[in-house]
């Protein structure tokens, strides 16, 4: 994964990185070098990871990291190559070890280095409008405009041809070609993950990023937020409308067609040519296929397969929902 | 339609506009001038108008257009005065007809004429805040307050004793009298309007306007989109609560009360003293009738008749929905 | 209630009060001297109260109050120390003779007091980006920043270790400390409470205002309104994500977690532990105890009792929403 954005720290040897990180060491380990904290799939040889939940017991147990701090009984299903590192609670731990290697990725302050556009050397090439404020090292393409009052922090990659609004705040965002994002979209933010614990509630560092592909259109008001471990993904050529939410993790597949005030709670994986209705709701972790259409208003709260119709709160297939409201 | 947002090219002769539009001319039209393109009713002699579905055979038959971009099939409905330009998809060559007739309307980059308010002359009149924005050929009445960082576009106009809030973009729009607009609501962008095309979606120009009569209200974070042949309007004494979405084409009627979260997709017709509950949705194309109240939370796709209480998903009669959730 | 936003006026003698807001005489009252207007539960003597409706009956019974706006019916479950107020309807009455009290609470034009933060004393202690605008008396603590184009109206207050993003407004809103108020959102506005009349709504004034507890977060683009007579409360530990509206008077408690596009409606409680799914919506005036779960999507228009998960439009025990979807 390309990430410009988070400055990581490290590498660490495991036995200064697990006492960094307040994580026990029982087995006391040390001298192996971690480089970089992964998911169980991306992970390779000297980096940690974790797993938490047995329904990810398939990839982890063909996961290439050298640790992965999980629990006594999820750690019999790791690999030999892949040493365990036996906490209470994965998260919390996993959390703590990010936080080392991206310590700047916890929370969202704003971007103190912005500079008004006037003072950038690239002010020549774009269009642009009052009071904008442009980050360290953005790049931005042939022929965009930017609106009024818009902030494009540090780091942030932008295509050709790309319009970008009023009121717009881009952080952590790689945008390709011919993008519009509309006015008071705020794009990039951290997503809303955190482990809940009485009285104060562990923020844990997003170093995902937000990737919007070619010919894409974002609608005013709407939030992307980026990922947590990977990136959240708007493909080629879909279209949001106004006050969309799409929540850290999802992604969206290419030719999709989004409505207005729609949400994505997290972590779902949208087909092409998917068509959600208005204020439809799609819950985490789900599957959506290719070639589906999500009626206005619905709650989708299972996988839905390809070339389907559903609709309803929650979502049947069409014929059934049209039969059962007649 | 009064339309000073727009600037209109030609008139055109039948066969240069065709040309220039890519639309075959497969009846060798020429020499008749073309003046502007409107739709079925509002079309006049010398107008070019389009036909694209048998739900509008009636109006269609009625036509005072002398061009009408439609169908084979279609074009048998047609009157004499009317002669029928057939192609294969109605919709994108009256996309592309509409962009010769107005070329600016199909994107909406930000208005790179405004000037900060200091510069203009009317600032002596009104109050306003820091780094407010206006567009050249503003109007505004007596008595209004505009907040801070808000961005008056191009030509919009806005009646006497309106406040707008801070961080609001208002554009192609017309505010009548005792108007409150509050703060980050967007105004006037074009609609969600659009045909889906493998690859690169082809946009149409939005050159309807939105219209906010007196004594209106709306609350903080709400989009309102202009309208693409016809106007998005507002009625008198009609208050909109927080984070609303109204969609293109809708026309809402007076003394409505519209409550947080709602969403209009787009040209439905609400008449007078309408109350809509929190995050309800009216799907697109439907008439609401007058004094109607929809519960909090229904999802409407049919129209209502005057004088009822629905509520629901999909939405039915407030009674039927209390006995079916007992 | 402590109050630094609202200049109050008076105190007034009874009989002057009424008629300055227009209000009938019918017992020729005067002399005795009014010092404020309250709900029935925190009026104390020599302060003016409504009851307009039998729910309060038991309220109102014991209200402290020395005089009473309400109608002939009612009036006679008032206690002896309170004096009636006779009135065709209490709550336009309410709302004329809060006006008198409380003149500035009845709009929300923009603060035109703002400084850019650069003339401001504490500019040195926090950390701040560009066109920071802040208005009078504003105080804020330790370890504070404030992102680009954000504006503090003046009396707010800020804790220590408060991060406010950018384009954020906040007004008559109380922050403590460790809290983060992320980009694009609107605090203490106004609710959304007037009196329907036909022409021309009666807009009364909301002089209550908004409180953040310790260690919350308030996702992008959320709303959270000021209370009318009484507060809109958000607890500690209490975590919201993106485009969340919380009308005016909800009193939320701690620990709590409401996921992106939820809506309360107004005047409902929730106590702490309640964590609700992304785009439920919370009618009016229910209280909805702890340890609460609601599935997104719900729309919750009942009571809610400790230690219950609810699902469905509307809301029902969990188990009764999978028996009946399955």
């Amino acid at each position: 994964m390309f990430n410009p954005f988070f400055k990581k720290h490290g590498p660490f040897d495991i036995g200064h990185l697990l006492k960094t990180s307040n994580t026990p060491n029982l087995e006391n380990y040390s001298k192996i070098i971690v480089k970089d904290i992964k998911d169980l799939t991306t992970a390779e040889k000297n980096t940690i990871t974790f797993f938490h939940s047995k329904k990810y017991e398939i990839v982890a147990s063909k996961t290439k990291a050298s640790f992965c701090i999980t629990t006594n009984i999820l750690s019999k299903l790791l690999p030999e190559n892949c040493k365990p590192i036996i906490v209470d609670n994965v998260l919390i731990a996993t959390a703590n070890i990010t936080k080392v290697f991206y310590a700047d990725a916890v929370v969202d302050n704003f971007d103190h280095t912005v500079e008004f556009i006037e003072n950038i050397n690239f002010k020549n090439k774009i269009k642009y409008g009052k009071n904008v404020l442009i980050g360290k090292n953005v790049k931005i393409g042939e022929n965009c405009s930017i609106g009024h009052n818009s902030i494009i922090e540090s780091n942030v990659l932008i295509g050709d041809n790309c319009s970008i609004g009023s009121n717009v705040i881009i952080r952590k965002t790689i945008i390709k070609d011919n993008v519009n994002i509309l006015d008071g979209c705020v794009i990039g933010k951290k997503g809303f993950g955190f482990f809940p614990i009485q009285n104060e509630n562990i923020r844990y560092p997003h170093i995902g990023i937000v990737i919007i592909e070619n010919n894409s259109e974002i609608g005013c008001g709407s939030t992307i937020d980026r990922g947590s471990l990977s990136n959240t993904i708007i493909g080629k050529n879909t279209y949001l409308d106004n006050q969309v939410h799409i929540a850290h993790n999802n992604k969206i597949g290419d030719n999709c067609i989004i409505a207005g005030q729609v949400g994505l709670a997290g972590s779902s994986i949208l087909g092409n040519n998917v068509v959600i209705g208005g204020q439809a709701g799609i819950s985490g972790h789900l599957t959506i296929g290719n070639n589906i259409k999500i009626g206005g208003g619905s709650g989708v709260i299972k996988n839905i397969a390809d070339n389907t119709k559903v609709m309803g709160y929650p979502a049947k297939n069409l014929k059934n929902f049209i039969k059962d409201n007649k």
